[in-house]
């Protein structure tokens, strides 16, 4: 039998400085709009939303930004993580592919998204602010920043997806063991909330839905902003510390990745382990094959357009430049909460559009058939939206198996599934099904796409 | 705003022997008996229950037992586990006290039981053991032997005392994801699950009735032993890993403990903890305090009595000398599973009826607040039993402060609750309460007590 290889880095190599890619980029990025003026947006016109140093960040083209020593203090709770090479699991595909992976589920809230939570909350703090607003899928970034709240000592309340807040109640249990408050979204609690119920009682929610909801709450306050888990530029930057760390602990087992691997929803996780790889490529490194899996039944990046969409459903948010499904696509309900999002980063969408990373989907099913394996040989469970990370990986290694080539795959391993037990028992009973979007819906949804000149 | 300092060794600090606390005993371990002659027991007795390696570390007085360099190769998957020094929670509690923690959480089932899991699994693979049966409480035990399993290529059958295989449905999702088998005990499989069940059909299940199933099962066929996930010497021994890297963690921090304390339910994690520094005290080393926290509801060491019992209820296994409540005790139906068990290792009761060790007990729902105080602070939520520990220091920390003395506390978090998270739901809700147990059950188990000369 053998074992994993885990590489470690000393404390001293968390990064000191976020990656930027807009840096490397050949095309510069495309501008978000303004709902009212169609103008692209500027700094002021998001300062009712976020501190101003995340704005900076934001609309930054600067290649590197320092991290403060204050976060990369607490980051040390359990950064740099560890990668691993997959031995076990290469032994059971019986591939000649060296299989590494990237292991975020060892933060505090079990996922990649406190990177960025505890960022976000720590600039927030620092211009004053007093309460943060924000939604969540799956209940992952919502937890994150639960967390982060209570280390800051910032009120934190969430809209939780419906379907997900029903399909796991012990999120919301682990959020309010930090402090934070956690509704069901739709909501009577805004406008935007109680439009939808209005015309759909039983809407089971959507991230645009309660995006339009935290946001809506953020600005009836001046103490309050609002807090993004995943899509803007400065969520994607916050995440690089993945990439960056895993470049060194390649560089331990002397080895580069000829593939790399991760899940999309809205694309942080994605750009954090993708990103510093493929800025390396466009500084004229290694020419990598970059694969970003998404669920088949929210097919984004392989089955949306690319073009001028919002955010959120109440269109409340700017216009951003991305794949989308339509702001008012509501993907079928799906255990892989955190990748059911309408929409995707901009920063992702462009390097897709550009060619640099390869989309590819998969059903929920199979994405948890390769969890199982995954976890039978690694002795990790992963969480569902990661389980997408792991069957792109299991299937790059399975063609390298069929080629007779000897490939190096590197994935995220996003999130442990401690928190989805009910989903794996699911699958486990065959309850789980693939239940797909409806095409006239997705139609309906790209016609209604908001006529950009 | 402090931050937690953490301690981390390299993988070459991993312990390379076990640690045997008999070997520094002043008194000898006093035997187990037969329970056929009641004479004391030999290594052929326990032939059909373990295999032989494991039963020489049972009865061995060395010092140090060799761990075999590829159990240590798959321990590098978490271990060395950290260290921490808690100064978020210190701040919190205002206390002059520092307070240190282990962490046990990082390993793949979240706890600190596949230290001896994956032992116990390499021994018996080596002997040709296919099949593999146990008990479990809260599922923890469960989890890791059925994780160990999947790594060995064993087939793994779990005993799940029933009110915790009804409260903790994920575990069973999470045990059967590694390919393992998981019955709520009492069962039908079984004669000793018969005869409990003909008598009390409602019969919420025990750690000593899961303990006569899985050890009926085991002798019925050639190809299965018998796997226990405390109690025994060799089990607590395994554990030992996790005192030697903190004594090496503590020399790091520049620092000694004055005061040890964990949470003792059959004495696994405390005696991983606690042992070697107790070893160091033993040989002369510094005079520090050490503690035992149980759960007020099940207080074998508080209120038990030191005596002659058998492990199980169905009476099949050998007698130990140990603190007990009576094989008969059904302990009230409460969270903190892990630690519902009638009696408590023979070489942990030792040492507290020799005075090296002070128990002391708390009710579930103090446990709770204590847990939750500390999952704000330091941002990770504990396990129900590990919460126990959690109270224990901070009541010793608290202690620090109205006395005005800086002390240092050491305990071990020896598990994350993210698989109790209907727990704290409960205890968010006003819904945990602290059943005690019925005086009058309690006597009549003690006067149940096998009368040995």
């Amino acid at each position: 039998m053998s074992n994993q290889v885990k590489y470690l880095l000393d404390e001293n190599d968390i990064p000191k400085e976020w990656y930027n890619i807009m840096a490397d980029f050949k095309n510069p990025p495309i501008p978000p709009l303004h709902p009212g003026t169609m103008q692209p947006v500027g700094p002021d016109d998001l300062g009712p939303l976020f501190p101003m140093e995340l704005i900076m960040q934001e609309v930054s083209t600067e290649r590197y930004i320092e991290i403060p020593d204050a976060l990369r203090d607490i980051y040390r709770q359990w950064r740099p993580s560890p990668l691993y090479r997959a031995r076990r699991l290469e032994q059971a595909l019986d591939t000649p592919a060296k299989i590494y992976y990237k292991y975020e589920g060892v933060s505090p809230a079990g996922s990649h998204k406190p990177n960025t939570a505890l960022a976000q909350a720590f600039y927030n703090k620092k211009e004053g602010v007093k309460r943060l607003t924000t939604e969540t899928g799956a209940g992952q970034w919502g937890s994150s920043l639960a967390l982060a709240g209570a280390f800051f000592g910032l009120e934190v309340e969430v809209f939780m997806v419906k379907v997900s807040f029903e399909q796991k109640p012990y999120r919301k249990a682990f959020m309010e063991s930090f402090g934070a408050t956690c509704h069901a979204s739709p909501s009577n609690l805004t406008e935007a909330g109680k439009a939808i119920l209005a015309e759909s009682p039983d809407n089971s929610g959507s991230l645009g839905i309660a995006i339009s909801e935290a946001v809506e709450r953020a600005v009836q306050r001046d103490d309050t902003k609002y807090a993004l888990g995943s899509v803007l530029n400065h969520v994607l930057m916050h995440q690089t510390v993945i990439g960056q760390e895993a470049i060194k602990q390649m560089e331990m087992a002397d080895d580069y990745p000829d593939i790399v691997v991760g899940c999309t929803g809205g694309g942080s996780n994605f750009s954090g382990i993708a990103f510093p790889f493929l800025g390396e490529k466009l500084r004229g490194g290694k020419d990598i094959e970059i694969v970003a899996v998404e669920p088949a039944n929210c097919p984004s990046l392989t089955k949306g357009r690319y073009a001028y969409d919002f955010g959120d459903t109440g269109k409340m948010t700017p216009l951003v430049k991305m794949h989308t499904l339509g702001a008012g696509f509501i993907p079928p309900a799906n255990h892989a909460g955190g990748l059911r999002y309408h929409g995707m980063a901009p920063l992702v969408s462009q390097v897709v559009h550009e060619g640099y990373v390869r989309p590819t989907s998969y059903h929920q099913t199979e994405c948890f058939a390769a969890g199982v394996t995954f976890g039978k040989a690694e002795g990790i469970l992963p969480a569902p939206e990661a389980n997408h990370a792991v069957k792109g990986a299991i299937e790059e290694a399975l063609k390298c198996k069929r080629d007779g080539v000897e490939k190096t795959i590197l994935f995220n391993l996003c999130g442990h599934g401690n928190f989805d037990m009910a989903a794996y028992q699911n699958y486990a009973s065959g309850l789980l099904t693939d239940d797909d979007y409806n095409d006239q819906e997705l139609a309906m949804a790209l016609a209604g796409l908001p006529k950009v000149a």
